[in-house]
């Protein structure tokens, strides 16, 4: 069993050190609201005066914090941790903050002598709970060995994102996929209701076609991840279906703002020449478009 | 055993004529390229020279056209369907036209005495030449009964849309989701990309969450579409992540307009007071600014 | 003096169709309101009872209707004015519909042996009133020759806009830009009174900058239309500036979704190695993204 | 004449400082390029070793930085400014930064008993050198009076922008709409283009209208802005020609995602019932959705 500072005991925070201290492990806490610190204390924490003290004599901290600015103050500032951490001790920022503040504070912490890593969770707060987070880990194979016992205490599952940075690379990644497609799936269910279609019947069709399972597992793999782009959809077909789709909704009075932007980066696809591709070529065309080098030839 | 005008041989049309004929169906097929409808004679059907012509004599006139106005001219154009068409026979629009125009076509045959149903098929072209077509079906019980056994021949699975002028738009919304999430997951896996990310560790943590597995039958029944919008996941935390996603995607110069589009749709639902409900709001509000009648009070 | 068919008597074609009158021309006048064409007869007019009748006998035919389909039907339709036209008589549609509509009646006209010109108008339903339209004039120089007594009777300037078809390229360029700058005004206004500006404090700076007097007589002559992307203003800044309205923006809640779209196209300008280049350079990557031939080397 | 200390000597700040220098003030210049510094120092400044160096013994001190961060570090950092600025002296933050930055700095400043304004200039750095940039003043109005006779060195119109934090706030607004617009331009100049178009012929018709002559000084003072909703220009109407625009750009493959997004704006608009309202009610309805209290009843 370890000794763990925790600081940051909020919705996701307080669940979390609540598990590690069920784990057996045994933790001083820190956080502005005095309440939740007490809570932790009943658990069988030991309250903790500041980061810095709550970094004493342990082995790992653990942060977990609202944004970038709170974590690089509770490591470098006032009262920091960077004031009593060992130097063997393992620094873990499991907080949802900007990745490239990430790579500062773990250069800013490895120029120090200091070990970081970022574990930042997926999944809701009844799974933090319940101790069945997704941990996304970032860091060396070392440091994640480390941290195993802590992290099978708060999740039930955790995905080594590829080394340090790539954790906080990944949370982003999938947050922004999900949270933009929540809006997308927003538009399509408001202009479904609109058009007088019963949404059970769209959604029983779109439950068997990309439209509900994605197509990161359906239409790429065969076709532009594979490098083929020969057309099963043609885009200059998805092109036409969207126009009409948009068309509709701006009869109906239903703001679509995201199939809006969607269909001018096919209409980029197709200025490019695309337009009798695949229509998964939208994604080699974006690449090329965001400067990265084209794949297919 | 029925008599089929066919008309429209383009690359779905052609092998879905071609399962009607080998269903055992008598074709009278016609197209504007010869050549199409050769090879559909060489497979047994009879050729006609215009869409009045393919249409004399059948119990089924289908149409797989590129747009509306197409089959609106094939049926009330010059040598068009409906001067030989039987009042007792069904005409079935397969094309993808825009909801409006079926509307009106199907009210234009009703006044004229004809009887007429939608269609529309979903999937690609490998899965109409295996008749493994999903086909949509829109018109009344009794009209979709009578086109089941062609249907058969064309598709491994009908879905009753729920009435006249439904299929149409049950495939619209298909299309468009679809279609607008092809470009949006263009996005998330160029960021991807830009960032260092190694895509397959994405995808494996996305295949396990609302990313990869969308909302409608994960986030959604037990939030929005239950009236319950108290917070699993906070609305502003969502617009939060996403102001991170995007400026990261700014700073790397993967463009990104699917994402900054759907980030000023939660914009508004915090405008509307909603940034401490639960993310899914995003659709409820979505509703009400598009002058539904709100759901959840 | 003229006599002219002059087909759709609505909130712009009365005043038009007054004022030639007024101008001393003979009008035959049709409209499907009855009312609207007792007004134009209690001036001077002659009842027509439809298209083809309009067109009885007469030098002109102006059609002034509100879509191209209307327009068709009208020329086209049954009892349409292309069944009574004088082959030296002159057409001139002035309606704003789809240019590829325009073409394509013109085309029809033609390949029918008679002469169709398009003029639609700028201006409000105030100025058609007071006889001072701007005539956006799409046609060949005898045309617009011919019709010009006309125009001078409806509007107080006329536009050669280069040939036929130009004028509603013209018409639908302007109005593109006036409309998608009045929704872009709205957002820049909206956030200004959120964060607690005096709007007359920003009205009276961007009055002298070119976010009052825009960019086409400002920035760009010297500068991307003259071939010179040497910065005056770095299009990195741009986009930084822009960043930093939108994060405001998106703090307080206003949605800015033009904006938000604009960014991305800078983004874009960045990924192609633009971002040391002068702003103005998005013009010169947005034609290229467009398939259009570089200008800048 | 006065003693100023003046940090940050780029592209603009050089010639800033060089014109404080011509204009009899003597000047402690800092930066971290020490030619940079030279150079002032050639035209007779004394160069400084830090920012706390600039501010010694000065009546003035003026930031003119790339973003808030090196501001903020410049003033409060290691031998920052307020290390050595007297009390009585006064700080003068030329830079553009977010306004929330402004905000936090002045007051950061003033709980410590410094006098702190900002004044972000308009322009190009061809102003700066001639002395010509327009200041935007944000600041009490004693503070303004006392700053005076340094902007009228820089500059050739100050702008009062209503007090502390409305200088950068009138900054960010003029460029946002500048910067958006520039993009917005870019897409109505390619599609003219795109479509065959002479640019100088709809340059001509934009030039005399909202378009080219923006709306704040047009359309808007007797609409909008007066409460009077009556349509001179129907918002249904405009939202109909930008749909043609729009589809006009997806068929020649012209992006154009402001023009979209404004689509979008106006469906809001017309779904909130304010279709045959004038099309200036879009700012209203934008008001209305961003939460601020409606003007109009």
């Amino acid at each position: 069993m370890s000794t763990v500072g925790f600081i940051g005991l909020g919705q996701m925070g307080s669940p979390m050190a609540a598990n590690l201290i069920k784990g057996g492990h045994s933790l001083r806490v820190f956080d502005i609201s005095e309440t939740a610190v007490e809570k932790m204390v009943e658990l069988g924490a030991t309250a903790a005066t500041s980061p810095a003290d709550a970094a004493l004599d342990v082995e790992f901290v653990i942060t977990m914090l609202p944004n970038g600015a709170l974590v690089k103050n509770a490591l470098f500032g006032e009262n920091g941790v960077t004031e009593t951490l060992d130097k063997q001790a393992l620094l873990i920022d499991m907080s949802t903050v900007h990745p490239f503040e990430t790579d500062a504070l773990i250069k800013e912490m490895s120029d120090k002598g200091f070990s970081m890593m970022e574990a930042p969770v997926g999944r809701t707060s009844d799974h933090a709970i319940k101790g069945e987070l997704l941990i996304l880990a970032g860091g060396t194979l070392q440091q994640i060995t480390t941290a195993q016992p802590l992290f099978d205490c708060m999740g039930s599952e955790t995905v080594d994102a590829g080394g340090p940075g790539k954790g906080i690379r990944v949370k982003i990644i999938n947050n922004y996929m999900s949270i933009a497609l929540n809006a997308l799936s927003a538009e399509a269910a408001t202009l479904s209701e609109a058009i007088g279609l019963n949404f059970d019947a769209a959604l029983k069709v779109m439950s068997g076609t990309p439209a509900g399972k994605g197509h990161f597992t359906t239409t790429w793999p065969g076709k532009v991840l594979a490098g083929d782009l020969s057309p099963a959809f043609m885009l200059d077909l998805a092109h036409k279906d969207l126009g009409i789709a948009l068309d509709l909704a701006n009869q109906v009075n239903v703001p679509m703002p995201c199939g809006a932007a969607s269909r001018e980066l096919y209409s980029i696809a197709r200025a490019a020449g695309r337009g009798r591709q695949d229509w998964t070529a939208v994604f080699e065309q974006l690449r090329v478009t965001s400067g990265l080098e084209a794949k297919v030839k």
